[in-house]
């Protein structure tokens, strides 16, 4: 268990109103430091693994906070640059009932990690260090100078013979009119060079224009899988099916697509103590999988029961063992543990 | 949507045990500032409307941060007077599972609010400025001054053509033996006046002395309400029927008896985070559905989504758009918006 | 209602990390006082006994604190004595979902109460003013000199006509290896002297070596109880069976072996806040059901409706009157009690 | 040190604003239970001395609460009754360098202590209990009801030997006009029987009417103390004096008048945490040293030293042992104890 | 007192960690609302007059909570614009003792408020309305869209007979490189049309380049102050002096030039609570002293006073009536006010 | 300033009641991780060195997180174990005034830390990475399995060239009677073997027994320096003397033996924040002064500087860059730097 991995991606403040309420009723907050590689990062290093985060935060008391606590996550911050003088923030009113939680963001897109180039990263000392490299594709979203860091990290970590994990995460909203239209050619590049990739059929479909005629979600990814498989020559497809009861359940199946096949987990009833992150307990069940040789079915399990878990605990970043997880699998229920 | 609304009633300190625990375990409390008509001007002002309290509140500190909780709810402090030296207090302790929320008063009866005669306001300029005015008839079980004071506001209303609304709101535990008997006079001198009201079965059954002899709730409506409609010549009649399943999830149904018809809503499943106050996001969908001249059957529905809306909001008054409530009645619930 | 009842027990900090989160989450604790003799007589003096705890604690800051803690609780300290310098303490995370409690203890076996010989105490004035004596099996796991405390004490309550209460609780890792074996001659011991005990079909089977061959837990108490009753001369045998739905659900039916017969309350479904303590509230059901000279199956349901309601209390100690109880066992609940 | 020392006093509920903020700009507030009777029983208790509370609160969950409060305290709670609704509270936001700590009071006079007569508490079995009783001038402020209740009580106590404290604790503004001249007759029934009267020079002045025609606060104790001393039979008169500099550092000096002399105690300087209820240290102080046989000056140090160290204790009762005083009174300043 | 003040100013979010803790060491953060145009409109709301802010906040749930922020302090909000997704922030750890306070901005520039056009208000309809306006240097700062806003602004004021108030506030760190020279025309243009203005000896000699060979703060004033009032054509100039002997105390000396006198007010020492904000209130002091009539003199002596009473209040915005600066001015200090 | 610096010490739990409080009093606690080790790396890691502790915590959750806070402060973790059950805690109630923070501990010995040996360390790898290893003398009191342990890394750290530092840190209380006599040895094998001593002129003259019969604590250390240098051939023996004028203001003046001459820092107020862990600053700026060439007069100023500003950050641990510290030594005071 010595692989060393690496994320690049961009750590964020979270600034949460307590107690489910309001913004507007409340007067604090209670914050914490995330985002998708920070919550990868962090899980796997509760797995056993070496683990940092390729970043850059201000230079103020605001980034020095932010890497204090990427290192209490246990991450390490040795690739971490200080430049500029904004972090990106959210703030979060937690849903209840058949309320939805609501996430306001900050001028996310003057963060520092958005306007330092990759160029100012020592990525080659960093590239021969690591073993894995997770890039989320939200980055994609941010600016010209963005993608070009990306595709330009991509590339160098193949050549490296780095094993590249792509979470497709696009997001509408950032992308603005034609989104698809114009996040499909770097998403193409990606996908070409990745080893492992998170996407489910919307990404499939609308990004990448794979056409699909069926109505369900399973059928529609096990038309479509196949054929981005093949067509970028992606090993490792995978992703999970949400059914939303309310803001407080919810039904989680994983599926993994590997060696032409589709595999699904069973599903898992999950109430909900915080939702946010709860997708990268998933990717880094998918990683330790395949790290640690699992079977298909098993990491499929693994990687949506891990998923499941992260519900029950608070703050973005999921905080478990992979003995923790192999528990829940087991669906045994336990009493207080004493 | 600039009709301005006022509601003659009183301004009241809520102090809740945080975190669902009793009186005697803690050692904090949080406060806000509440009542019938907080609640009721409070939503309307964030559908849009001008709204503002007739109230009167002690001349201390307590009496200015009431002022300040009601203008941060977007009311209009314009009319609230300061005198004497008292307000209304209750302690919340919040119930969980089959433990009832236990609510304790301290003496109300001695509030500024409940103490100051009618004459006090400068009702003629107050009424010139106002289309509707909300009247709650719990303020009518605290003294006969208090009594004479509505009797008095709801005439002059009427002759200012100003929109009367309400809620019967007969609490048994502050009349006193023979309580229906005492109140019977009041509530008929208010009913002729009104516009609309809100009522259930037991306010005409026990109250107005309505005979029914059926025995379901929904069956009983439909009895009492033609005939209490015809005899004060009540425009529209509406209410909720509540189904408690424990003190997290109820069930809920909302009725409208207008145009000699009676209308039912479809009924809403609640998880609720807070459920006092809830019945006021009614009477504000009541309100908000026949000032914006919705239909009948629309007016129902959106009232008892609201109520059903208002269960997942901290504290008394209920805080959201009528655009929020439309997303409720549409069924579907939503992940996090972001 | 006047009877007096002592418990001989350890006072326990309790140190809960808030809002659900992990101990390395947060940087504050909620801290209470707590153990199964605290949590007995703490309910029993709602129920409006009068009760005492023959205990002993750290002559420094936290023992004082302690002592207040309980007198708050409504219990007497007069029998409280102060020696050494440590407390037993326990770390609480809250589950939640299917995520389970963690409690970690500290070096709990160095305590003050573990370490004060019984000749400390002044036993002979303390039997005399007391009629019931309860005592917990957790203490017997502790050390020899635990062991041999309790074997006097119960002897020295029969000598003085004192009602003893045995809670068995065996602590399958308190003992180490062979546990049950260790155990065995100290229980047979007192199990001769008790006259009520709360007990489950694992300590007939496993501590006291009484074959089964049934299989459901129901099977199993039927086929034992019987025995054991008669083997050790025991007149009232009691206790729980549980259903876990998830960390927040749970199922719970009590019985109670008296007369040669036993008595099944009926099943109650439970909301969870505060699962830990919640046994001690059903032994409090069965010492004043009892006292009260309730028959069998009415103190099988109110215990049984104690121990559900304890579920929704915050904290070890459940908070409850007599009449609560027999609100919750005639089903109905309450909407807001105002 | 086995004298049992009782208050006839009420327990007023706190409710402080946390940090210094005003009540407007928060949403939290800390409460406790206080009052003069309440901070003497609970100091002395400290003290190793066996003490209780007279007094009645609400039969509600603040009722019961108060009740933890003062058992928490170390305080006997077996003479206060449950009667009526209404507890006494007062509000606090605490001042900060020269803004002045202001205090808000809810209606006091309606409370359960203020309308509860003496007869229904059981006075004959509990002055036999009994040694000292303390008595509270603020009470006399209240209603007639209240000042028959204290002459009462007060001649009881001496028919029973009863040593009795008097605190004249004169506020202006619970008399209204003309107060000094309303009280006299009440306040000169109850000197004659006291044994120990905590006084100062404006009460002897304007209360009981005699003239002094000194400038300075020392001037005129040591001309009217003789008088009163001589003129109503009082074998112990003392007071302090204090120096305000701003909020947070006061100078106190303490008088004591006994065998025809007065004693002053050395200048203390207090750096203020909580100021309320730092008076009643200093009545703790001359109870203890008069029951200990303490010197005069001694007594008056021991006295000062108390007040000046409940300076330092958050809430309005003193919490500390007679030893801590004694460490104070030899102005050591230690650094940390550990 | 009905004048009706408005500023035209930023509303900014203040994030301040509790407990004088750093950012780095906490977990949660206290919020309020803040800016020098919500300072100064919220103390003189107080004072009596009516009050308005101009200004933009976002249109999402973090620019309705201002809204209801500056609401509960008594402002008008119906001048203010929801536009954009920004609102300026900025993050404070408190100092203690020799250490400093820490400010931490985001990204201001990109604010809602500085990306407003002054077209976008109906600025002919405001200035009908008003009496006085407001206007801060530091916005002067932000973009050249600003600083024609705000000349625009002023001059429509002037010709609308509408006093102005202009406070330089001029901040180094904003301007960047030979900032005194590209702030001076904007700065000469706005004092040419102001009737009261804030200033220093710093704006005058370095900003407006007025030469000074004087050494001391009080000399420089006497010499420059008469140059710029002259040249500028100001009735009135005025500001404050302030020596800190560290964070937790200072002392402050108010100076007032008009009808060509210089008047000083005597020194006031300050504990400090919080010290932002409390040039807000001296700016209130001058505007209240000059809309009342007061005497020169008595004009520094209450602004000083004010300024004082304003670092014993919690966050930026001073919260008191003139009477509690009346106290403050005649030196007692006084004991718990009840 | 790549120097790789180590401590050898126990990680403690700190549980601070908030606000000043008694523990009776309060029902939370925050809690923090602390130790001379700890506060010593952690400082020495933000003036820009690697550092590592070497501990043993317990395998559960409360030493995970202890090695999640380490990683917070920047120290690195590699060197900790995870053994046994226990980590040693305290209790901090803050005094005030002239009330003495008092600390009460929880059963230590039995921690993990202290119950491990040597040998399970990897000592001969972490010689061969560090430059400088830490020790502190309250170790030595724990037992004498500890006491081999220290000795013995002395001896290897010299033989690696490891520069070692010294606290004498002799706890009284920890040794119990004739303390000195029994720690003597091992301070004297230790002095030996160190580079850097903090030591004050009570360890020299009672555990060394080196006489003196000056009187000012400046003229002994004046004497005994020079003697205990030259008798163990210790280069550098540094400390503070502390006047405690109350509870929040104390004087520093640090002292120097180097080069056969005693230097002395001016005399440095405080006002305190937090006094724990603040000596620890002090011999951060001691190892800092030497690893970077700081002359004798420098050092001391920049340690004590250290020290003084070490008060004004909560929690032990002091957190500041040596930018900080040089503005205090510039004796400068600045507001708020924004």
């Amino acid at each position: 268990m010595n692989k060393h991995i690496a994320a690049y991606g961009e750590i964020m403040m979270r600034l949460t109103v307590p107690d489910n309420m309001l913004l507007r009723q409340a007067d604090t907050l209670n914050y914490s430091f995330t985002g998708t590689g920070v919550n990868v990062t962090g899980l796997l290093s509760q797995f056993g693994y070496q683990t940092s985060l390729i970043s850059s935060v201000p230079d103020n008391s605001i980034g020095t906070t932010s890497i204090s606590a990427i290192r209490r996550l246990g991450i390490n911050s040795d690739y971490i640059l200080k430049r500029h003088n904004n972090l990106g923030m959210y703030f979060l009113e937690e849903g209840y009932g058949n309320r939805p939680s609501n996430v306001t963001y900050t001028n996310r897109k003057e963060s520092s990690f958005n306007t330092v180039e990759l160029s100012q990263y020592k990525i080659d000392n960093i590239l021969e260090d690591i073993d894995v490299l997770h890039i989320c594709g939200i980055s994609l979203a941010m600016n010209e100078m963005m993608r070009q860091n990306i595709l330009e990290l991509v590339k160098a970590a193949k050549q490296n013979n780095v094993l590249v994990v792509f979470d497709c995460n696009f997001r509408p909203s950032l992308w603005g009119d034609n989104g698809n239209e114009k996040a499909k050619p770097y998403y193409e590049t990606i996908l070409q060079e990745a080893d492992i990739v998170l996407m489910n059929e919307k990404d499939a479909i609308y990004t990448l224009g794979i056409g699909s005629d069926k109505e369900t979600k399973e059928e529609q990814l096990e038309e479509v899988l196949p054929i981005v498989s093949k067509k970028y020559n992606i090993p490792i497809i995978a992703g999970t099916k949400r059914i939303i009861k309310d803001n407080s359940h919810n039904v989680l199946k994983g599926y993994l697509f590997k060696n032409n096949k589709i595999y699904y987990s069973k599903n898992y009833e999950v109430t909900i103590l915080d939702r946010i992150g709860t997708g990268d307990a998933y990717t880094c069940g998918i990683i330790h999988g395949e790290l640690s040789d699992m079977k298909p079915q098993e990491i499929v399990e693994f990687s949506t029961a891990s998923c499941s878990f992260a519900h029950t605990i608070s703050g973005d970043t999921p905080l478990f063992s992979a003995d923790d997880i192999i528990k829940v699998m087991s669906n045994e229920i336990n009493d207080i543990e004493r």
